[in-house]
Order: structure tokens, then sequence, then C-alpha cells
């Protein structure tokens, strides 16, 4: 793992600044968690009314909630949305209700095998009310009268999802995609949120080759509507990344896109292994994050997703355990490294044609063997340059190259530029 | 192993009542055997008259036998056709002679290797005669005169095989052949008889997809005559499973057709491994059974071959201890459960196309969430949908679904039918 | 490895006589290497002018060196070229002066972690001179004074190469190529160019199928020469293989030409495999040997490399240690025999068709059971008879056939014939 850097705590930061809020797939939790994100990267907002078609979906209700609890016959409130956000079932229906133990209990939802934990519960497209506390708790409510009230609102009013865009040299574009759906919790996803918007930054400062597009949307209805509003664009998307879990402390996750070769499979795998970092890469499963929309089989986009403990694999996942403290900054840093990295090599990762293609052209002519520096680094550049010009034969890009000769990529990527000075190769 | 049941006891019954009749490629051995088979399931019965061309060979004559004996100076007969068919050279020309022990040792077989056990052997291309025995019976004749005889007749007639059709949904055909030329050999090959007996009773009952056709065929020159008389059909052949051998103890065998991922390859081997038996998946060789014709270049069809211990790889091939206590009612059960289990695949192997490819459809506003039952059983059916869904592209059929996503091919099927029947997906 | 036999002692003789010259990429040393070789084989020599166009180099001036010395202040040789030809850089310019030691080490080349051995070091583009020798005898020089003295002369001229042609049965040709400029080293490559002139002297005796064109040229230079004067030629070059380094006595290591799946990467794969030589196959890099220019992505042939210890890969490589003792007899025999192996296999390497497709032919009506020899090569024969009616379906040659059936290529080879006679298949 990378060391601890300014970037890991800064990111933690804007995790813990995020976590409380409550998120849900729309309403005003998503669009104040939109404007955190707008200090740090300026946000294109799009608010989709109730009711559009998006796909074979339709943009639900939006749903907002100002206070809910369970109160006992004292007045106490023994279980309250105030404390946290997770405490009610998302897209609860109002209410209102003075109700025994006995019947309540069938709206209450615990995890009994980690009693002092919360669950995660939601109801988005079946209306329902419920309130999710831990197994300590409840077993503590002795039987008796409970009030019960949840102050929502489930009316027509807008989805809410954002985009930031870092313009490239070409308008080929990779999609960065991240889910801001989820209430208190803090990898799942604030800090996908978080690793996502530090890249944008970085990217913006080195004037990348492709043009790269942020996707902050809740989960699956959020993909779902982007993909319906951007049919004329997807051609466009080379290639994507699904960013989510990305703090924990477990090893690295790469799930692969459906086509499983896609360029940006190639990028991840090399980038990992040539890394050494420990991780894990994984065929494409049809369920997990939102590249289950991007690679639904009418698109089928190259887009992997990048985790570290993957989707659902881990105790506290969808709990009040996947707090700011399950996350850490060397983390959160080390996933950002590596999506620097796999952008690195991507936005370089060009086909070449060799322009002197019948025996070796004469490097030593052309001055490419004196332009080189200290004597492992001269033989390690000379090697790069016979390898690109002998795989330049238009079939053959640069991680191919970087792969075939055992070379690391930036070694193959400088002798590319080299030999493209000189006018051996083009791209 | 499957359990013993019913089946294995009835099909153990069949090799034993068929096992004493004295088959060749021609005669009537043959027609009694297929007139026992007749029983079971209806045949239709082909004659083909001698010297009718077949391919790059020739109906051959037919040979018939009544009595054939060695008997010493006092009359007793040492050898006994009427002890067991195995005793004669098979296409013996007939001989009515006596002579030394020493001249008629030239035409005397044994197995010194095996000396209890009588060889089966043939000179079907090549006029001869002889007698098998077992090394301890040539021991034990003292020298001088014997009296030999064998009645036979080799003359004009026919090749005799049979067919027996289950008619399917579709004209294309599934072809299930198996040898009916060896005379006393249980497991080679009425154990071959006997399981696709009552495999084809089985099918008849579930109105199969495909049409299945079980060819009852002398070896090699039966095979050729069906394959020469049906150059039209080949066409409709799409699959096909040679059995043989089918009833030893020995772990199953299934060798792979000439092509090697033909799609009955692909669903034996599914079926194999994910039962869970002891098994083995071999290489196409250009020898063995019948699939040496049938995978003959110029018809290369997707015809593999089941068989426990496989051809001439064990110590009774061919000899008189293969007999019925050499096969056992628990291995015909097995196999047979085998069959049953590969075809109720192929049957099911359709591709299908996802009418609604973009994004994920929503199943739960089409009831495809809670039509399902118990809680994992749940999980899984709606693991199966999302899989058929994300490779419904018309390039993978269901067998690939269940290979890719590791779920049974079962939940896999129901999946498709219900995403069918909600017009999410079609044929 | 093979047993001596006496061509590897022929062989090694003429190693040790080729050896003393002093070779450069141009020159009157590579004149008389090629005399001696024309005693063995007929040679067509060419002479190539300075500043000929080839490809993208230039034909450079041509070098030759007549005396070289460094005295000492008693007039004593201390490195003297007339003990060996190493002793001078490679296209040192002339020079006569005096000079202090300590303005001489500047032009000195050493080994010092081998400090008895002489470099071997070259400047064949950079106008330069200097001295090889070894580190204990630069260790001995006193300080003061030493005479210099190179009498050579860089002018325009030749570069020469040579071509012997083995004439087939077809125009089609395999090339072997090996370089011919490297002055007293033994290995690398006198051992090359001897097992190719006894290669060419076998082949001769056998009327090949194919035409086998040998070319001695100097390394780099001479290929790229070869290359731009053969464009016309280039096409009907169906296979080659590059011999250096054939004489040590490390095992045999057969590199892969950049296709890695051409025909004589196969047949080098399975000669070396089935012989049970120890031996390594590698990968193609665009370093080493003339393989670079043959395999250059403009050409792109199917020409790979044969040594032993590969390129670069010996401590005695480019020293005065690559001497004759170095290479032994058994060696070179060995390295021979494995070309010739090859070469038979690559010249009976026939895509056949099976002219009776449909089912077996029947062999035994044919006589072709019958002309079998012993009992167990009868099997085998028989064996590869159906093996190769089996796969001649015009996509399978004889080397898929050996490799798919684990049958020895001869075997294959002798069915193919056989079954050719009989008219059942045909090239």
């Amino acid at each position: 793992m990378a060391p601890v850097t300014g970037l890991g705590e800064e990111m933690h930061a804007l995790v813990e600044r995020l976590y409380p809020l409550c998120r849900s797939i729309t309403g005003d939790g998503v669009r104040a968690t939109l404007d955190i994100v707008g200090e740090y990267v300026p946000l294109q907002v799009h608010e989709v009314p109730t009711g559009t078609q998006v796909l074979d979906w339709t943009v639900p209700q939006e749903w907002n909630i100002r206070d809910a609890y369970v109160a006992d016959a004292a007045g106490n409130r023994v279980v309250d949305f105030a404390a946290s956000s997770l405490h009610v079932l998302g897209y609860s229906v109002p209410v209102a209700a003075t109700m025994p133990l006995s019947e309540l209990r069938g709206h209450l939802h615990t995890l009994p095998d980690h009693p002092a934990w919360v669950p995660y519960r939601t109801s988005y497209y079946t209306p329902d009310w419920g309130f999710c506390l831990s197994q300590e708790t409840l077993d503590g409510l002795p039987d008796g009268d409970y009030e019960v009230r949840i102050d929502s609102t489930l009316a027509d009013g807008h989805l809410t999802y954002a985009e930031h865009v870092v313009p490239g040299q070409v308008a080929d574009e990779v999609i960065v995609s991240c889910h801001v759906c989820h209430p208190a919790l803090a990898n799942d996803n604030m800090a996908g949120v978080a690793v996502a918007t530090y890249l944008a930054r970085e990217l913006a400062e080195r004037s990348p080759y492709y043009t790269y597009r942020f996707i902050y949307a809740p989960g699956t209805i959020g993909a779902v509507t982007w993909l319906a509003r951007n049919a004329e664009r997807i051609e466009r998307v080379k290639h994507g990344l699904v960013l989510a879990c990305a703090g924990d402390r477990g090893r690295l996750t790469y799930k692969q896109s459906r086509r499983g070769d896609a360029e940006i499979d190639r990028v991840l795998r090399h980038v990992l292994r040539t890394s050494e970092r420990p991780h894990d890469v994984v065929e494409f499963t049809p369920y997990g994050y939102d590249e289950r929309q991007y690679c639904s089989p009418g698109f089928d986009l190259g887009v992997g997703s990048l985790s570290r403990t993957p989707y659902a694999a881990y105790p506290e996942y969808h709990t009040s355990a996947d707090n700011p403290d399950f996350v850490s900054p060397e983390a959160l840093a080390d996933t950002l490294a590596v999506c620097r990295e796999a952008f690195a090599v991507l936005d370089r990762n060009r086909r070449y044609v060799n322009l002197s293609p019948y025996g070796e052209p004469q490097l030593g002519r052309r001055g490419l063997y004196e332009s080189l520096g200290g004597r492992s680094d001269a033989k390690q550049a000379q090697m790069a340059m016979l390898w690109v010009l002998s795989l330049s034969d238009g079939e053959h890009g640069l991680l191919d190259v970087a792969e075939r000769s055992g070379l690391p990529f930036d070694a193959v990527a400088a002798a590319a530029d080299a030999l493209c000075g000189a006018g051996l190769i083009k791209a």
C-alpha cells in the first residue's frame, strides 16, 4: 500500500464530512452531498422529473425526511433518526401512530448476528415504513405501547445527479462513475466519491488525452437515467471505471468489464500486477454496482469496477459499522494512486506504425543511442526502442509492447516518444 | 455412483437375457437380439442385401451357425459351441474333419496370460475357421486325433440393423448408437444396448425438443451401412452419442467428438463435472467404436462416446470374463442417469435474445422477484435471471450461462422460462 | 546429446581452421573465411560497394588491417595483433604515435571481472581506435611512454557475403543464415558456420523438397544487405533458421520467430520435445542475431534461431575465452543432428486430403494391413493410417497428426506415403 500522504488525509476528511447526510436515490440528501463535492470540483447538476421514462424504468417520486423516531411511554426516543439516518427504512412512507411493541416488531430491522450494529434497509419500489436498530436496543425495549412517527414526504419531484468533465485532447471519453445514494455509510460509498473527486482534480492538471467524465449518481436508477439521457454520447465512451468501497483496509479488487478483454481490463490488470500490490482480479458478474448498467448487453461498454474489499464481501457492509473509522487515509490514497497510474497508462496506450519496417532502422545515425542517460537506463531505453519498432505494425499498442517485453510502461512510452520525434514511427 | 434403482436391476436382467445369443455382424443372432429389444421399444428393422455397396465397403455374406465342436477320440466334446458362442472364431467357414492335435493347434486361440478365460476372435473379411478355448482346457488335451466340426453357413443374405425414433418438437436429430455384433460378451455391448433401450423409453415420456434416433447396428459395417443409407438425413443430425461398455464398475469415460468443442462435448463435460462423479474426459482418437464412422472427416458429426472403462482398457475385454457378473446394476443405472441428465441439458440449451438489453429491466415491477420461493432459492433465481439477461446476446446459450455463472443448469433454464414468460427474452 | 561422430570432429577442425582469421563486417578476413568454407561447399560470393544504400543503412567503408601493437620503451610488443585479432578495436582508424600510459588508458579495453581474458570490442560507425587486452597485462604495465601503432585502412571497397543453394523440388525456400563477422571467437560464430556448412553438404545428398539457401554474411549490415538485394525473393522464403553459438556445451535453445506460431517454430518445438534433449524454447525478442532483421515487421519471416547457450548468456561471450576449446565436437554434432531432424520434418510436413472421407475406407481390402512388419510396428502403422485419414481434411498437416496422435513423425509420414500409394489421400 502506498505511504500515507496528505491526499489520504484530505480524502478522509471529505468522507467524514459527507458521511452523516441522509442520502437516498432522490431527495435533498443527494443535493447536499453534491453541494459539498462541488466545493472541490465544479459540477453540472441535473434534475430529472418524477415520472420520466428512463430505459425500462421510471423516475420515482422524490423522498425527503425531516424527523423520525420511536418513543416509549415516557416520551423517550428509543430510536431516533437524528442520531443516524440509518435508523429509518429508506423511502419510508409517513406514519404517526401509537402501537404495542408486538405490532411494531413487524416494522423493526436488526442484525441478530451483530447485535451492536444497525442495518441499512430500503424499500424503494414497494410502499412501506420501518426502523432499523441494533438488536441490543431491541432487546432492551419493554413491552407496551410506543409512539411511532416518520415525518417524510413522498411526492413528485426530481432525481438528482451530477457530472464533472475534464476536457481532453480528443472527444473520446472515459467515464468514472460513483453512487451517491447511500446514507450514513462511509466506505459504501463516500470513499468512492472522495477518490473520484480527487482523481478529477489531478486529471485537470495534466491535460489528458481522453476526455474524462465523472458521474455522481444514485445507484441503479441514476446510472439508468444517465444512460437514457446520453444515448448519443455512448458511442464516444471508450472506457470507464466504477468506483465503490474504495477506502477499507482490504486488498484491491478489480472486477473486469463484461467483455473481459476491454482495454480498461488490460490496463488495470497490468498496473495492479506490475505494481506488485496485493490484489484480486475477478470476472464480470451481472450484480454489484453500476457496472451492471454500463455493461448491460445493449451497451456492453468497456467499464470495469475498482474497489477494495468487493461488494457485500465484508461483515460491515450495509451496517452502521461501515463508518469513517472503517475507512483509512492510506487505503484512500492507495486507491487513488492505482487510478492515477491506470489512467496514465490508458491515456498513452496508442498504436503506432513503424515507418521503417524493413530491417532495423539505424538508431545510432539518428543519435537515439547517444541521447540516453546512465548505462542501465540506456540499455533499457534501447531495448524499449527495439521492442516498439518490432511491434509497431498497427496491431499492437504500447501496453502490448510493455507486456510482451516485460519493460516498464513508462520506458516503452518514452521510447515511442523518441522514435516519434525521429520520424521512425507514427501514431 | 447413483444408488441402485429398479431400473438398474431391470437393465441387468435385459443384459442377462441377451448375453448368450450368438451375434455377429450378420445373421440370426442379431435378429434374435433385436426381437428381444423390440419387446421394450418398437423397432424398425432394416435388412440390407449381401453385396450392397455402402460407402467404401460392401455388405458381406451372411453368417449363421448351428453347431460346432472339437471332440476327442472317445467322442467327448472338449470344446463346444453349445456351451458358449465365444468358442467359435466369428465368421468361421464350415469344416468337418479329423486331425491330430498338432495340426489343430494352428486353429486354436487361447489367452496364456489368463489361462481360465476364453478369448473372442473373428475373421470377417479373410476366410478362416477356428476355435477359442481356455489355455487350461488346451493344456489338458492329450495328443491324438480330434474330430472338428463347424456347421456354419456363409451365403448371400442380409445385414440387419434397427432404429427406434422418439419424435421431438423439431426435426433436428440426436442419434444414440450402440453396436449389436458381439456374441457372449456382456459389457461389450449388451450393457450399451440395455442403457440405450431404457433411455429411449424414458425419452418417449417427456416430449423432447430434439428427435432422438436410436441405432442398433453391427460395429463398423453397420454404422457404415446406416451412414450410406441416410445421406440426406445427416444434415439433420446435430448431436450424437455412441454407447458402449456401459455397465462395468469402472469410472465413467466420455470420449469427445473429433471436433472436440461440439455441443455434445460441452454438455457431457458440464454434466460430468457438475455431478461430481469420478470420470475422465478424453480426446477423440480415430479408433474405438462407431464414433470412428460418425466422426470420419467427410461427416465430422458432433458425436461423442460414453462408456465406463473405455474400449480395450480392461483385462476382461473381449474374453469370456466379460460376462453378466462383470456388469453391475448400479453402473448401468449410473450410466443411464448421466445420459438422462445430459440430454435434459442438451434439449434445453437454447440461445435467447434479451429484448430489453439497454440497462437492466426492472424485474420487481414484473413480479419476477415475488414469484420466488424460499430465500436462498430466491437469491439463486434472481442471480440466474440477471445472468440470462446479461448473456442473452445471441452469442451465448444457457449452457454458457450455467458455466460462466457457476449456477446449476436447471436454475438457469428456469430463469430463462420465467424471463420468456415475462416477454424479456426470446429464443 | 548425440554421441560423438566423425562429423563432430570434422566440424571442430573447421572451427579451428577458421578461428584465427581477423574478420570484421568488411574486409579480407571475411573473404579468407569464405574461401575456406568454399572448399566444403561451392559458394556464390557477392561484393557490394561502399556507399550502397541497403534499406535504412549504407554499406560502410571497407576495413583492413595488417599490423597493430603497443610497444614499451624497450620496443617490446606488450599488446600484439599478431597474437590475436581480438587485440585491436574492430574498425580502428590508423594511428602511429607515442604517448604516456596515462593517455593511452583511454584507448585500452579490459575485463576487470575476468582479468585473464581479452574482450572483443568494435566501433563500426563512430571513428575511433583502441586496443583490447587482459586486465593482468594492463596491471603489469609500468608508467611511461608507449609506442602505439595500428596499420589499418578504412577506404571505399566492398561488403562481402556468400550464398550456397541446395536446389529442391519446389522453388519455395528455406534460408539458413549465419554471421561471419566476428574475429577470433569460436562459438560465436565459427561454430554456426561449421554446422551450416555440414548441413548444406548433407542436404545436397537427399534431394530436398524445399530449396535451401545458406547465407554467410556479416551480422546486421550483411543480413540487411541480403534483404535489400533480394526483395523479389522474400515472397518465396517460407521458413528460415539463424545458426549461432552452435557449439558450446550448454543445452540447446530455440528462439521462436516473431510470429511465434510459424511452421519452423512448430517443427523445432516438436523435434526438440520428442527427441527428449534438454532444451529451452524462448519467445522472440528484437535483439540477438540476424533474426532481428528477417523478423522485422516489414518482412516478418518465419525465421527462428537455434543456438546452444543463447546470445550473451555465457561469461565467455565476446571474450578471448570463446576459443576452440570452448566448442565441443559432441555439441557441434548434436546441433547438426537437430537441424537434420528438423528439416526432415519440415520437408515432409504436407497437408493431405482424404479422398474417401465418408466413413473409414476398408484398409484390409487394399492390403494396407498385410503390408506391415512386426506386431507392434504393425499396430503403430495402423494407428498412423487411421490418424492421417481422420485429420486429412485440408486443415491439418502431418506435424499436426504427429502432435495430436502422439505418434512419431516418421510413422505418420510413412502412413501418408502408404495411403498416397493406395490412392486414399492426395497432397
